[in-house]
């Protein structure tokens, strides 16, 4: 098989990115700030500039390369997504779009072309939330929605606040506000990312145009009964905070399918105190993420769960729920639809309308300017397992659409 | 309120050991061959010192205390506990017995007199298995119950193996079984532990004099799905890990009481793999703690938990089970036990013969030596909390029963 230079170019990157992982065999664990997220960084600074970018990194670690358009005052069109990984992730899930941004600049330097608009590529931080928690951080930080106490308040799961991992990035956290992109700041953002879902494989269309990213809204639950030990202390006089838990994690399938049949709900996050094999649980804190087409249905969920909850606190158990994340959903642009259409069908792609189950950098960033979403296939359509994969000419197919509509708009 | 002088004691040194902790003001923390391990030791070495002990520490990190008597060749009486704690558990489950042992020197000490038969005081390592898994590994380790490929084997939560937990506390795992007493080695052990049940609470009774130890098993239990993200993959699709382990979780407390409801099955820890909020759990870990008067009981418990576990296998689940504990019911000595009821009528204590719902290092002593367990009440039967709780006074009793025993097993 001849490789097209754009091909091996991304196969190339994204190999390189995939190398800097925690968990070398074991798939992608990027997580914020950590030794693997500045590796990466320093290995895209170099292809920016190869790709002939400027480049800068922001208050908070968002890498930003920039080709100057020959009309520098006009606000530049934005294009990439995120860098960080969840624990054992895949090694395209955030990496596909930020390869598209760079590969997007090394296509304008080929064709010799120069833009009116800039063009700025954007690698962002803490999209998964796999450190921090909520998820999105860097594109909420852009976009002015994170305060600073929020930030100050952030820790990760083992206890090093947000401030304390920025310091050790070499960055610190009060200059966090000289992120926000200003208002009119940026003419567009577009974004490439795999599917995770089954949707083209199974219809074979090359590239899904995103009509609309679903509601979502993530939960943090404890609940609290008694601890004691476990030998001595009979069933009948137990509250035991896991047992508890889990007669509700179960019934949250049920619960969802009944609501909305394509509603999803899932608890990926458990953690219970003190821990001991021989000990009853006194808490127990799980993680809900919530997710519907329409932000009515994702209230009737979270509705739903707090009834169930309520019943365990009529019950005797104490039971906290405080809600880390909540988005509406988000339509994309239809002009920017409109011209992601027309790069596809130039190039004699087929494509397909769909909707996004997974919320992506670019539903955030629609608060602050039009944005577009290319899906290509992902493979058995699953995605946040180091199974993950995307054929790298089903890559170079967004990524052209990708280039099409960079030039289209910054024309 | 006048204080005897014993009380006195006791109380200094059951403070002085609840001090050294991990989670200071969030009760006793207290891991094996951890610095509060060490710091333990040390101070108990001084106060065995004190009252008229020669000390060492054997080759696994027990603490003997040695009364040489009158006829130093003849098997000593052991008496003492165990030295660590659950996470964040209280300050007398494990140091009430090892003060017990020490306040008995004392009392020798005070009363000058020389025994035929040596006592040994004994502060033994790991018996609530918080660090290693398991549990009861001092005794385990003493008996010579424990091979050093299963020691080699061993690690704890946070990945450090057993044999670089015990050099970083100056002991070379390959000098184990040096700490093996060799058959005929002791004459009989004695062991005062708090009941960590409400029974001496409600019936009044100064002491308990345990008849046996029930029967328990610990199994670890591994549900393996399908991992996939948790956006866009569909309900109907999902294998997820977790909410089958929470299905078996939440059924388990029906399941143990329509065998027996007596007995008592406990989840007390439990880690899901991968672990991010927007990832479906493709792994559930889970500890099984079973109990129940006789190891038939057990048995049945364990093949109704393994039966519910092949339901989840036949539906497409992966599951292992590893059982990582298993006793008997342990009988105590009739012997011992009247020399315990002989002590507590001659001091006007009421008392009562009671079985022991928890596992303790006399059950496993029981093996290589006659064994005698008195237990103290608990206030509100709570353990394994910053609550637990004797008070000295009561614990008082139950040492002159040890006291007492300790006379009569070495005149």
């Amino acid at each position: 098989m001849v490789m097209h230079a754009r091909e091996t170019r991304i196969r190339e990157m994204i190999e390189a990115l995939a190398a800097f992982t925690a968990s070398p065999g074991k798939g992608t664990t990027r997580l914020t700030y950590s030794a693997q997220h500045r590796a990466a960084l320093d290995y895209l600074v170099g292809r920016m500039q190869a790709a002939g970018l400027s480049t800068r990194i922001d208050s908070v670690g968002n890498l930003i390369g920039r080709l100057e358009g020959s009309e520098p005052s006009l606000p530049p069109v934005l294009v990439g997504s995120h860098i960080d990984s969840v624990p054992n992730g895949g090694a395209f899930d955030g990496p596909a779009g930020v390869v598209a941004g760079i590969e997007t600049a090394f296509c304008l330097q080929e064709q010799g072309h120069r833009p009116r608009r800039s063009v700025e590529v954007i690698v962002m931080i803490e999209e998964e939330g796999a450190r921090f928690g909520g998820g999105l951080l860097g594109s909420r930080i852009l976009t002015g929605q994170v305060d600073g106490d929020a930030l100050a308040g952030m820790v990760d799961g083992k206890g090093v606040a947000l401030d304390e991992a920025m310091s050790g990035f070499g960055l610190a956290l009060e200059n966090a506000p000289d992120a926000v992109i200003p208002e009119g700041g940026i003419h567009a953002f577009l974004e490439l990312h795999i599917e995770q879902g089954p949707v083209l494989e199974q219809t074979g269309d090359a590239v899904g145009v995103v009509t609309s990213i679903v509601a979502l809204s993530q939960l943090e639950v404890t609940i609290t009964g008694t601890a004691g030990h476990a030998g001595t202390t009979p069933m009948a006089g137990r509250r035991d905070a896991l047992v508890a838990a889990a007669g509700v994690i179960a019934e949250l399938p049920d619960l969802c399918s009944k609501i909305d049949p394509r509603a999803v709900i899932t608890v990926g996050q458990i953690e219970i105190q003190p821990g001991g094999a021989n000990v009853i649980p006194e808490a127990a804190t799980f993680s809900v993420d919530l997710r519907a087409d329409r932000a009515a249905t994702v209230a009737g969920l979270k509705t739903a769960v707090r009834e169930r909850l309520a019943a365990l606190e009529a019950s005797g158990f104490g039971v906290t729920v405080s809600e880390l994340l909540s988005v509406p959903e988000t339509p994309m642009s239809e002009d920017i639809r409109s011209a992601m259409i027309a790069a596809a069908e130039d190039c004699a792609f087929a494509w397909r309308p769909m909707p996004s189950g997974a919320g992506h950098d670019a539903m955030v960033l629609s608060r602050i300017a039009p944005v577009g979403l290319v899906f290509v296939p992902s493979r058995n359509g699953v995605s946040h397992t180091p199974e993950e994969w995307t054929d790298y000419d089903q890559l170079a197919r967004g990524v052209e659409v990708i280039f099409r509509t960079t030039r289209a708009l910054t024309a």
